[in-house]
């Protein structure tokens, strides 16, 4: 893994993959560039995507122009491309040669709002994963009641061995040290209560073995799933199925909740008058709020070798930046993966 | 199953099974006869508990005391008993003898804030489950852009294979009819996205139960959480373990994105206005609100031969009057385990 010298890092962006189009992806880089999405290092960009698609948006984006580099790709892949059609036919697409640059060293991490199955297919071809680790998870930062906690994996391997549990809470550990900068993260199962004959096979297996373990994981033990979002572990393990469950499920009523409150309120005249003050002083600024799903934006594929974060596919450029962002804040911390080899084999 | 004739249904509570004590049976009890949480049908109360713990209570709701019987039971399940523990120790409690008048057909159904497990044990052991029917589920209404949706299994399966999943499609849609009144609900199977490759193996073979199903139980084919709380379905299956995940993570994000809001939109003294006006004019009133939580208490274990209620153990009498609400608008559709049983011999 590439780790930058100084003080600037370098990412490469799929300018394809966003579902609202490259316009996404530049001025998203254009906020980071801007400071309007802090990031603590100096970036610079390659982006890649077709020239037709993303050199008219780039020339609006001068900034972005300045501090960047294009390459063209003539391929794209599609949102419903299998993962192994696009590991055969989409060579020349601009997430492959993204990756293919991580690879290469040319740039430290890339960023994708492309097809989540076919990234994670070619980020494992290309990149490989570390010594040690048989799968990939994917993880990401998620609101809690005393900040944040990370969780993983949100749906790569839908089933999980023990074992393949076991080494997410090792990546969990390395990645929340990296982006909460806890130093002794907590480690916590995700299961369906606390007590012993709760849960599946797989999940009381890995329950052993994290307890048992050599390595010092600093085990809190199963987490209920309010538990996970009262805060009381810094990181939670599942599986890709109900992890991915806990994810879609924390975005959806997020957003509900805000449904429903706005139309209640509204219902009475005082409510009217409550929610005009409110638009004018809290909602117009929401892009600050701990209630903007978008700053949670950039899930990073872990177990590799090598940075990759997948972006939503719906994201809009403010999510995009929070993705890029993640990327840089990943990418700062160049000794994730080489901690992650060693205390998987301290196993 | 009985069904009350008349307009009167006879409802058991255990007074023992609530964190906060007998108070939230008696005080729920009061909440729902006095008519502050409305219910369809006159209600009689039998109520189940120590008379050392209940009678002082029951003495302070004259209402309650006037509608219900008092049934003395030396013992009560504590919330740590293993299931096999209560199943074989806890015959003179609360929660067994209130299942036991249910099997006798003394009552139409019971309620309790109990131990889950050992609540799904003594039903299953003294009621047995409907013919044709493996295995009961726990089902609850969640909340949806739409409306609301039906959510089953909830926690008693962990694992679940493809034939049982199938079995809570039939037993969804009978309750999906009665607790909602859809007349064709449509059925939706929890997944991690709509490709045919997502998933694990049980849910790609539910997926092909349900598709060829010669029964007509109306199948969407998967829908992700976030769907789910779109409202793309009337009922949604799940496997017990993601399931739960989807419950528990949809309560805490609902009370999380409560917390934060009310905490930033506080941060500024226009903010702090606003807030003055909702507390008079809103959050004052949240028990009629769709976002008060207590009015989705009670959760029904489907499948069984009798009506059985579980309330959340943390409730409170708004909250368990929710349940008992639940249980007498599940008595009122009496036909709901006919329809059960007609549809999976169908198959």
């Amino acid at each position: 893994m590439v780790r930058d010298s100084g003080a600037c890092v370098s990412v490469a962006l799929d300018a394809m993959g966003a579902d609202l189009g490259p316009e996404v992806a530049i001025k998203g880089a254009d906020l980071v560039l801007s400071g309007a999405v802090p990031c603590k290092h100096k970036v610079h960009l390659s982006i890649y995507g077709k020239e037709s698609a993303v050199l008219p948006v780039l020339g609006k984006y001068k900034l972005v122009e300045k501090n960047s580099v294009f390459i063209d790709t003539p391929d794209a892949v599609l949102c419903d491309d299998r993962p192994s059609f696009a590991l055969r036919h989409r060579r020349k697409s601009s997430m492959w040669c993204a990756i293919e640059d991580v690879k290469k060293g040319v740039v430290a991490s890339a960023v994708s709002a492309g097809n989540t199955g076919a990234l994670m297919a070619i980020s494992r071809y290309l990149l490989g994963t570390l010594q040690g680790i048989d799968r990939p998870a994917i993880a990401t930062v998620l609101p809690s009641r005393k900040g944040s906690f990370v969780a993983l994996d949100l749906g790569a391997n839908a089933e999980c061995a023990p074992g393949l549990l076991f080494q997410f809470a090792i990546m969990g550990r390395a990645f929340a040290r990296a982006v909460l900068g806890v130093e002794h993260p907590k480690v916590g199962l995700l299961n369906i209560g606390a007590e012993d004959t709760k849960g599946t096979y797989n999940i009381q297996e890995a329950f052993a073995l994290m307890r048992d373990a050599k390595q010092d994981i600093n085990f809190y033990g199963y987490v209920e799933a309010k538990e996970a979002f009262d805060g009381v572990a810094d990181v939670v393990v599942a599986d890709g199925f109900s992890g991915n469950i806990m994810l879609k499920t924390c975005e959806a009523v997020a957003g509900l909740t805000l449904h429903i409150l706005k139309k209640e309120i509204c219902s009475s005249l005082m409510g009217r008058a409550a929610m005009r003050i409110l638009r004018s002083c809290y909602f117009k600024r929401t892009s600050g709020s701990a209630l903007d799903v978008r700053s949670y934006n950039g899930a990073v594929l872990l177990g590799l070798n090598g940075i990759v974060v997948k972006s939503h596919g719906s994201a809009d450029a403010t999510a995009f930046a929070h993705a890029i962002k993640e990327a840089v804040c990943v990418i700062s911390q160049g000794d994730m993966a080489k901690e992650m080899i060693s205390e998987v084999s301290n196993g």
